[in-house]
C-alpha cells in the first residue's frame, strides 16, 4: 500500500517530536494562516524573503516552501537563491505555482522554478495543466477552472519531467511520482470559500517532507492533515469565518484515532 | 427609488451566479480579510501587484480595487498601470485613499489616482474631505476625525470633479454621484474595532460593480453587504475577534429575507 | 513597588481615553493581528513603511514600533529614518529584533537599531542573548531555544548598554532597565502556538509607552495586557484558532477587576 493511516500517523508524530523549521517564501495573503497552520500541526514556521539572508536561513531549515502568490521581481531572485541553497544541502523544497497560466510572469516563473528540482509541486488542476504544457488556456485568476481528475495525465507528465512528486488538489486530491498514484478523498466544499487553503496544504507538505524520506507518502500526509482538519472544521461551521478558526483547532487536536477513522485513500 | 432591497438582492444574486474575478492591489494588513470577504460573498478574489503582470491580470478581471493602505513607490507605478488597463477595457475600478491627508505621499497619490477615472472612490470622512480639497487639516493616521455627514458637500464636489461615485462611510454611509444621494444606516460601532473593514467595504463595492451597470446602486449594494453582515455579526459578538469571524459567516449566509428585513435606506 | 495592578489599570485607562496613534513598521505575518490587538486595546494603529512618508507619519504618532520579522533592505532604511524622526521629537519607539541570531542580516540590523535609542527592546531569550553579545549560537529560526530566565543577565547588560528597557518574554516575562527588574507570570503555553503573539506584545508595549512616562511600568503593562488576555483566551480555547479570536475579545473586555484578579507580579 502506497499510503495508509499508519504512514499518516507516523509522519504526524515525527512533525510533533522534531518540530522542523519550515522556511516559507510565500505570499502576503496567506502568511499569517500558513504560519498558524504549521504551528498548529507542530512545526516551527518562518517567513523570510530578503535576498541577503535566504541562503543563510535555508541552511537552518528542514524544509523550504516557495509560493508565488504575490509575485514580484525581487522575490523571484530570492526564490531562485533559496531553491539553489536547499538543493545544495539536500533540504527538500515545495513549489506552489499560484496562478500559473493567468499571466506570463506566473507561467514563466513557475516553469523556471519547476526546473530547479523541487521535491514536490502542488497546484490546482489549471495550474498543473499549464505547468505540464497541457493547455494554453488562460487560468481564471487564482482559482481552478478544471476538476482535479482532468489534470491526472498532465500531473504524471510533469512529475516525470521534473522529478518532483506532483499533487493536484480539488474535491479529490491526487499525488503522483509519474508512475504511482495516490487519491485522497477528504475535505469539504466549504474549504474553497477560505482563501489560501491550497497554500496551507503546500506548507504542511513542507513540514511532512522535512521529517519523511518517502516523498510520495510525505506529500499525501501533508495534504491529508489539511483535508481531514478542514473536514472536521467544516462540519461544525456555518460559514468560512468559523471554518478558518476550527481548522487551526483541528490541526492542533489531530490524533491517531481521528486519522484512522477519517482518512479516505481512494487510489 | 435610487436603491432598495430589490436592487441589493439582485446584485447579490448576480455576484453569486457570475462569481466575478476581482483584482485587488491592496494593503498588506487586509489582504487576507479582503480575500475572505470576497469569497464569502461569492466573488473570486486575486491579489496581484507586480508591474510586469498587472495589466495582463486586469484584462482577466471583472473589476479592480486599488487601496493605498501600505503604499510604496513601486506599488504606485503598478496602480497607475492597472488603472489605465482597466479604463482601456471598460473594467470598473474602485479607489480607497487610505490615510489621504496624513502624509503628502498619500494625499498626492490619492489625488493622482482620483484623476484616472475610478468608477468609485470610497473613504472615511477625513479622507474624502482632503481629497475634495475641503480641508488642509492633518488626518489622524488612518482613522477619521470627522463624522460622515461632515463630508457630504465635499463628497458631492469630488464626485462632480472626478466622475466617480463617491462613498463616505461612517455611522451612516453616504453614496453620491454629485447630484443624487443614498444614505444607509446599517452597521454597528464595534465594526470600528476590527482593522480594515473600510477596505473590505471597498472590495465588496468592486464585486458589485463587476456585475451591475447602475454604479450608484452597485456602490450602495457593496456597502450594504458589509454593513448588514457586520451588524448581524456584532449582535452575537462579545468583542472584535468574534466579530471578524461572524462577519465572514454572515456574508456567506446573506440572503434575500435578511436583506429585506435589515436594509435601512435613510436618504 | 515597581509595578502593580494599579499601574496596569491606570495605563489601560490612559490608552482607552487617549487612543494613541501607534505607528508600526512591522512584518507581513502579523500586521493584521497587531492592528487588531491595538484596536481591541483601545489604541489607533497604522502600518506605514514607505521611506518617503515614514518621518512625516512618525510626527503624527504617539509611539513607533519597529519589528524586523520580514526584513528587507528598503525597509531597513525606512526603519532608520523613522527611529531618527521619533528620537528627534521625543516619541518613544520599541524594537522587536525578530530572529536576531538566525542570520547576519537580522543580527546586524537589530544591533544597529538597538544603538538608535529605543525606549524598549522586546525579544525572546535567544534574541536578547544574541543582541547582548552573550552568545554566538545560531537562533532556531524565529523561535527561542532558551527559557526567559537564561537571558536575565544579558537583558540587564543590554539595557545598560542601550538605555532601553529590555523585556524578555517566555513562560515568565522579565522587564529591566539594567538595575531594576519586574517578573510577570501571566500567560499560557498555548499562546506559543499562535504566530506573532510576541510581536503583538511589542505593539501593545508601544501603546503603553505612548501614554506613560514611567517606561519600566509601561513596558510591564503592555506585556501584561497581552499575557492576561491570552490566559483568559486560552482557558476557553480547544486550540490556537480559538485562542486568537478570544484574545482579541479579551483585550477589548479587559477591565480593572480582571487585572486585579489576574495580574501576577513575581519579581
Amino acid at each position: 500500500m502506497l499510503f495508509s493511516a499508519d504512514h499518516c500517523i507516523a509522519i504526524l508524530d515525527a512533525v510533533r517530536s522534531r518540530q522542523p523549521l519550515v522556511h516559507n517564501i510565500t505570499n502576503y495573503v496567506v502568511m499569517n494562516n500558513t504560519a498558524n497552520a504549521l504551528l498548529a500541526l507542530g512545526a516551527s514556521p518562518a517567513m523570510v524573503h530578503a535576498i541577503e539572508e535566504v541562503e543563510e536561513f535555508v541552511a537552518l531549515s528542514q524544509a523550504l516552501v516557495i509560493n508565488i502568490g504575490t509575485l514580484s521581481k525581487p522575490w523571484i531572485k530570492a526564490m531562485d537563491k533559496a531553491a539553489g541553497a536547499a538543493n545544495a544541502r539536500g533540504i527538500p523544497w515545495v513549489l506552489d505555482p499560484v496562478g500559473a497560466g493567468a499571466t506570463a510572469l506566473r507561467t514563466d516563473t513557475s516553469a523556471d522554478l519547476a526546473r530547479l528540482h523541487p521535491a514536490c509541486i502542488r497546484g490546482n488542476a489549471s495550474e498543473i495543466m499549464v505547468l505540464a504544457g497541457a493547455t494554453a488556456e488562460k487560468t481564471k485568476g487564482v482559482d481552478s477552472s478544471h476538476g482535479s481528475a482532468d489534470a491526472l495525465a498532465p500531473a504524471r507528465q510533469l512529475a516525470k519531467a521534473t522529478g518532483a512528486i506532483v499533487a493536484v488538489t480539488g474535491a479529490t486530491d491526487y499525488v503522483t511520482d509519474g508512475t504511482r498514484l495516490i487519491g485522497l478523498a477528504n475535505g469539504h466544499p466549504l474549504m474553497a470559500k477560505v482563501t489560501g487553503l491550497g497554500c496551507t496544504a503546500t506548507a504542511l507538505v513542507g513540514a511532512a517532507l522535512a521529517v519523511e524520506k518517502d516523498r510520495l507518502a510525505a506529500v499525501a500526509a501533508g495534504l491529508s492533515f489539511l483535508a481531514i482538519a478542514g473536514e472536521i472544521a467544516a462540519e461544525k461551521s456555518p460559514g468560512p469565518g468559523s471554518l478558518q478558526l476550527h481548522l487551526l483547532d483541528a490541526l492542533h487536536l489531530l490524533d491517531a484515532p481521528t486519522i484512522r477513522r477519517r482518512l479516505k485513500v481512494v487510489a
